[in-house]
């Protein structure tokens, strides 16, 4: 196997995590992250030293230098890339690892490579379960740049030739993941609503968490999420004390934009980002608005807030 | 183990498939099917003998007699069990493997138990992967019956003790069965909805078998139908002579009459549901008025039918 040094940027929940499993895998990583709280969860990991500066971190990677950021996408990434503009040189390669809009990416790859460097973009899943099971990898960018950043993918996906795929060209990783967050959220939505009508059906004395772990096995809607779900339920089948607020990132929204760029009809996935906003509080005046037009034609009762 | 002889009525893919699962556990399963044909296929299981009537089956099981229907739900389904009641004694158990309405069945255990025989409703997922990976099954009944019925769930499950649940009592079975179709609608749409997205964008020349094939590893979102959709992907990834017309069965109907029976919202499921109606052409008559209303009110073309 080719072992190879990197750097990390962004040493948070993900960069940390990733930076072990490469370190474990027999790489070296040198992390940096402007935070020392984040820079101190890898002081037990010897492939993976910290240093106190991004210009740093570029001196101690030989050339050509392979420079991974795992920051929030937006403002944070568009920071880093610019500070790394001077510091990086013909050869050397930059790669994404945010939840980036895949637009930005294209245009990173196209400003970097007017620089002579190469510039990939990676969507990656598999949140906190990643060092563990490994991550699912989208890569775009040519071949040549994926090729030199194979080993590293290797060590990151859940095995060597599997998990991890190049996608297509510059944007292609993030494309991907954003329609793979999309899909997320329309099957989060379709398991949710199933698991709220068994628990409404109280007439049947339904064991939702029993059905819920055996669904696990040999139905067809077995997958990780309904693993995930039946091992939460297990210890709170009702969860009286979470807040049914349920939070969007950027990926969501993403995906029905493209959908309607083009015109390509997603209305579950949709539908399930917009059943989001209503959680949020978001449909709350055209809610109101019913109310009082119901009121306004039949005279129907309005229910007053404190 | 406690190995049992019951019979099986109904020996199509799916019963078929159970007798001989059964069979190969250890059990014996006296079949009988009204086609010919459908016994003869399991002449190669010494442990699944085959009869020639209903009334010979059921003198052929040892008391209490255990009777398994694996028929379609609806009329041949209610037209066995109405032949069986005069065969039946008491403490006899019927089991109703069929995708049936759970007030059916609620009815069917009412009907039985006035006559002192058992009655268990039980959904079965799996499809033609049970026969080797067995088969996820969701039981309604009393405690009794289904004590009585454990060793046999036992060997038709994926494990001993896994993938088999009694969900409550009578009903409970084919009601959490309604429900996992009802998810494996949205599931499906979101995937389907992804997938569409990902072939459309033609711009990023993205490897669309490669991306389902890799996003069964390490993401958020693997699981079986996953699997399945990337293993047909891969060898025909555009589907192109498949009709775009997706049939739908009782069951996410049913879901969708219980959601607004119960009050409790399902969106997506319904959604899900909508969209199949479409793809059956069933939205036609409104996009015909739709394209007559554009044109009336601003004078746009229509298209025109040969």
């Amino acid at each position: 196997m080719d072992v190879v040094t990197l750097g990390m940027v962004g040493l948070g929940r993900m960069g940390g995590n990733m930076s072990r499993r490469l370190a474990r895998a027999g790489h070296t990583v040198v992390g940096w992250d402007r935070a020392e709280a984040a820079r101190a969860t890898l002081s037990d990991e010897p492939r993976a030293p910290t240093v106190a500066t991004l210009e740093e971190l570029v001196g101690r990677l030989p050339a050509p230098r392979i420079v991974w950021l795992m920051l929030p996408a937006g403002a944070p990434t568009e920071d880093i890339l610019q500070r790394l503009v001077p510091l990086l040189r013909t050869g050397d390669l930059v790669v994404d690892g945010a939840n980036a809009m895949y637009r930005d990416s294209q245009r990173h790859a196209r400003e970097f490579a007017a620089r002579g460097v190469r510039f990939v973009d990676c969507g990656v899943s598999g949140g906190v379960w990643g060092l563990e099971n490994g991550y699912g990898l989208m890569v775009g960018g040519t071949d040549d740049a994926v090729g030199t950043l194979e080993p590293v993918l290797r060590a990151l996906a859940p095995g060597p030739d599997r998990g991890w795929v190049h996608c297509g060209r510059a944007g292609a990783g993030h494309f991907a993941k954003m329609v793979h967050n999309g899909i997320e959220y329309g099957m989060m939505q379709a398991y949710a609503e199933g698991f709220a009508l068994l628990q409404a059906k109280e007439e049947l004395g339904l064991d939702v968490p029993a059905i819920a772990e055996a669904w696990r096995h040999g139905t067809v809607i077995r997958s990780w999420l309904l693993d995930l779900t039946a091992e939460f339920m297990r210890d709170d089948a009702t969860l009286a004390a979470i807040e049914p607020f349920v939070a969007d990132s950027g990926e969501g929204r993403w995906t029905a934009h493209e959908s309607i760029e083009l015109g390509v009809p997603m209305p579950v996935t949709t539908l399930a980002l917009m059943q989001r906003f209503t959680s949020q509080g978001r449909g709350d005046p055209a809610n109101r608005l019913l109310a009082r037009m119901r009121q306004a034609f039949g005279g129907h009762a309005v229910r007053k807030r404190d």
